[in-house]
């Protein structure tokens, strides 16, 4: 049988790297992870006890298509208590995970051979999606001085859309209300659609992170449930879009997916009844982050940039590599320690990076670091 | 924002009438469920306890973006016990539900602009996702004496892709043994790749459904634990690819979803245990489609075909409508009860049909049954 030609695209290589490490967690060895974007914690306990009390009710059947209105209407209500945003609730779509937002933003707002900005590092997905559903992804760089982050004098020509993440992965760094609104506001007078990945807010140190709903209702933002909520594998995110957009987003909801997991639904309703326990991680996300800003200097790798929020660090590594993904295997199978190649989220200047996450458990974090030093210093007496 | 004009697809009407149900529901009025796809019993009651354990255990984390090793390697061996097909794990994809197994299809295996085959009447979201995903949906009728099914002579020219589906949704007819291998045959001929869904497979009356896999390797194979394992909304559905397709998809899969839904995967798994319960369930359905068969001609619903699978009469309303969407607008609003228009399956001929679904329980469908038939004979009296 043929293959596509868009169907060829890159592996997710943090994905590689996960099971390159659970083939080794099978063959009986420990691996600390700090390769993947996901905390270490479950779902909250209160989401799952909802779940447990859901399922002894009835069938968890199909829901509609933009997702149970009581979910829906509970996101709307949090746009009102962390940014003051009065959202109306018609405008939620309750997605299997910021994935399949990022899948029906695509297929809703643009069409094949259209292209859409995106800047570098960056997370990998939004490339490789573009190019599986026909689209020309057009990476720019981003430089060091602005924090990884796009700036409007940097946009590429002819755009039809632009995706935005902030905190960003993999530097965990922000973008500022101005920032943001500059490049909205370049975005709209160039008439380029914005999806703005908010999927890290919630998770930061210090500085509270800007929606774009604050700055305007023309922009699909996107966020999920995975990472403050601390429900990866739960596969629930949404997805905002304006009034007149949610029509044609529920058609292709329908028709591409039905509806998110039931049962994900449930408990991430009830998850909005567990802001103790979240926050209580939250706070382990911030002492895991001061370990690593303490502790990787002296592990060997001293040259990042302190991030703003999300769980990551990412590290120039040019002293140990120009492959970073030789490295990252090296590194788990000489330490036991899975990490994510830089080349994943930048293929130029990603050579000489490596991402660290901070999501784990804190004993797992400092045994990580532990480890890295131990090889980093094994390494150096060797070479 | 500028929509695309792939993401101007039309809605899976049935999810419409779902949505007008639910809002009659929760305006106080009780509705008769014969318009969705979907059993009435919860998922199998073996599935439910070892999500609770799981839940207890640790977190639900991501899984690899294939699906959880036990879950694929049990898929396979499925195919051992229901078809005497020796598969290798390593060919099974775990997806969120047939609907992903859908666009990771579309996605490796075609690209933008290629035609898709499909025959009429057929699953909607069948071209509704073609379009979205900027393929071109090649439409053909199929006849009511090749029970709506393809036939080798019938099959357009200059196809790239053609979808078969045994039992048939809406009109639940089979392709024999000997039907399927003369498509997979011509389809080879002609360089057509075939994506054969087999979501209904489990649930007949009297002959076993064949698989494409029975027939060869070079096809793409689409199926759910929705139907047999009765578990619509956890999402969990499987693709079967040829050997040296697997990696394409799982770079597809690693960046379009990461990964189905952890719980979800945890209890489909379990649900291979629960085959006395879903043979049960099966029992329940060959009852209803008794009750259907006998009840439907005195409830002024005489012409259809006996359905050999799945659990949806597909009937003709010739003599009540030439606007099959107008009638189940009227039914669901006069009889309480929600059916599904043909215009969803079939656009043209299918103005004159609908498709009623016998998946619930037995005591709605003999309610269902009354107020059709109440609802008629007083239309008549009106008439």
């Amino acid at each position: 049988m043929r293959q596509s030609s868009r169907g060829r695209v890159d592996p997710f290589i943090v994905m590689d790297v996960m099971e390159r490490a659970r083939a080794a967690e099978a063959a009986g060895r420990h691996i600390v992870h700090m390769e993947i974007g996901q905390p270490g914690t479950p779902a909250p306990a209160g989401a799952r006890a909802a779940l447990v009390a859901a399922m002894e009710e009835g069938p968890l059947g199909y829901t509609v298509a933009l997702g149970l209105p009581a979910l829906r209407a509970r996101i709307a209500r949090h746009y009102g208590e962390w940014y003051g945003v009065d959202l109306d609730p018609a405008r939620v779509v309750v997605t299997a995970g910021a994935s399949a937002a990022f899948v029906l933003a695509f297929a809703a707002l643009f069409d094949a051979g259209q292209r859409v900005g995106l800047g570098l590092p960056g997370y990998p997905s939004y490339r490789h999606i573009l190019k599986a559903m026909s689209l020309d992804p057009v990476c720019f760089e981003t430089a060091a001085a602005d924090r990884f982050q796009p700036v409007p004098g940097g946009l590429p020509a002819d755009l039809a859309g632009l995706i935005l993440a902030s905190p960003g992965n993999p530097a965990g760094t922000m973008l500022s209300r101005e920032g943001l609104g500059a490049l909205l506001e370049a975005a709209r007078a160039r008439a380029i659609s914005v999806v703005s990945d908010e999927i890290y807010h919630g998770i930061d140190y210090g500085t509270r992170a800007v929606s774009a709903l604050e700055l305007g209702d023309d922009v699909y933002v996107v966020n999920s449930f995975s990472k403050y909520f601390s429900m990866t594998g739960w596969r629930i995110g949404w997805l905002v879009v304006p009034p007149d957009h949610v029509r044609a987003v529920e058609r292709l909801a329908q028709n591409m997916f039905i509806c998110p997991s039931h049962a994900g639904q449930v408990a991430a309703l009830a998850a909005f009844d567990c802001m103790a326990e979240l926050e209580a991680t939250r706070a382990t996300y911030a002492a895991n982050r001061a370990l690593m800003l303490e502790r990787l200097p002296g592990a060997g790798f001293p040259d990042f940039a302190p991030p703003d929020g999300a769980f990551y660090v990412y590290a120039d590594v040019s002293h140990l590599t120009d492959d970073s993904l030789a490295l990252s295997a090296e590194i788990l199978d000489r330490a036991g320690v899975a990490v994510a190649p830089g080349v994943d989220f930048d293929p130029v200047r990603g050579r000489h990076m490596l991402r660290l996450s901070y999501a784990g458990a804190p004993d797992e974090i400092a045994l990580g670091l532990d480890r890295l030093a131990e090889w980093v210093s094994t390494r150096e007496r060797r070479g």
